[in-house]
């Protein structure tokens, strides 16, 4: 049996923000064993899996990343919409458009400190579609 | 249910190319509502989802992950199949060995700007096997 | 038709570390035609796919993790258990928190040179929990 729901989140700042109870709640009760498909609808945003408790976590994500992939490094040549646009391209293929987790006794079977981010990666993203597929 | 499409991609030139249609094209009809997984059996070879209009984001994409991962860099033990070996090992597990894709409405629910690109990281990768499972 | 079981790895040292079996050996028989899931309840120790033959390639991927993100990198905020914690979470949503696999024949339609790899990132991990879905 598959269930589908479209979540429309506001605009975020750019940044890493934990987005697990806002997920959920958008969705109907969980079904006693399955998966749960979370997946972005964009290309310079991403979704994945990390601490949910202590927030230097995500301010350390942004820190290096942005090590990583400089905004306005020279050597891009699409740089259209700006310093920001071809790194928040190259983040959201590093970080993953998707998450896959399984479902357990009616609930997501996370680990206990696992929480879903969804990373920002531009500095005016705007609101984002999201589409989650459940299978059970 | 269950249907799964093996395909042979022709040998591409090392880089990010663009392949949502030609995955399409050979898969039957997709159901109403379900999931899309494309699956590389190759450890040197990737798969993801990014920008699907301006070819300059893949030219970007070769640039940047030769210079995280440079082609025959002294301290990799692994080369016996040349400069790229090893590099193409790297590159395939930080992109990805699979994308998984909603369908709603008989169709991809991509956003309007997300396309599926292969990524080929050595210099003759030769042909290259996919398996398409759908889920519905 | 959905079969979920948990497994629980013992302590591994930090690296890369072939498993493919291991898991196996803790399923039932695989299905036909199906996906396979494996989930990493952790956010410091990941899973991909690569090259299940030659070990040395396991041990370039530690030495360019290390390079790529090193222990104890001075503008790390989140250090609270030692040098090797920040690195470990960037490392998980680098390399990802699982891996999905298709199924045909009842088995694994891995390609020739494929295998999972379970990638610890912390120097002392403990036990790690995983969770295996298989739909068909």
């Amino acid at each position: 049996m598959i269930q589908q729901t479209e979540i429309l989140f506001p605009p975020f700042k750019r940044g890493y923000h934990l987005v697990t109870d806002a997920i959920l709640k958008q969705l109907p009760a969980l079904p006693d064993k399955g998966m749960m498909s979370v997946f972005i609808k964009h290309t310079s945003a991403g979704l994945t899996i990390n601490e949910n408790f202590d927030s230097t976590v995500r301010k350390d994500f942004e820190a290096f990343f942005n090590r990583l992939i400089p905004d306005g490094s020279p050597y891009f040549i699409h740089d259209s919409e700006g310093d920001d646009d071809m790194p928040a391209h190259l983040k959201a293929s590093l970080i993953g458009h998707s998450v896959s987790i399984p479902i357990t006794n009616h609930q997501l079977n996370l680990g206990t400190w696992q929480g879903i981010y969804f990373c920002e990666f531009r500095n005016n993203g705007g609101s984002r579609k999201l589409v989650v597929t459940i299978y059970s």
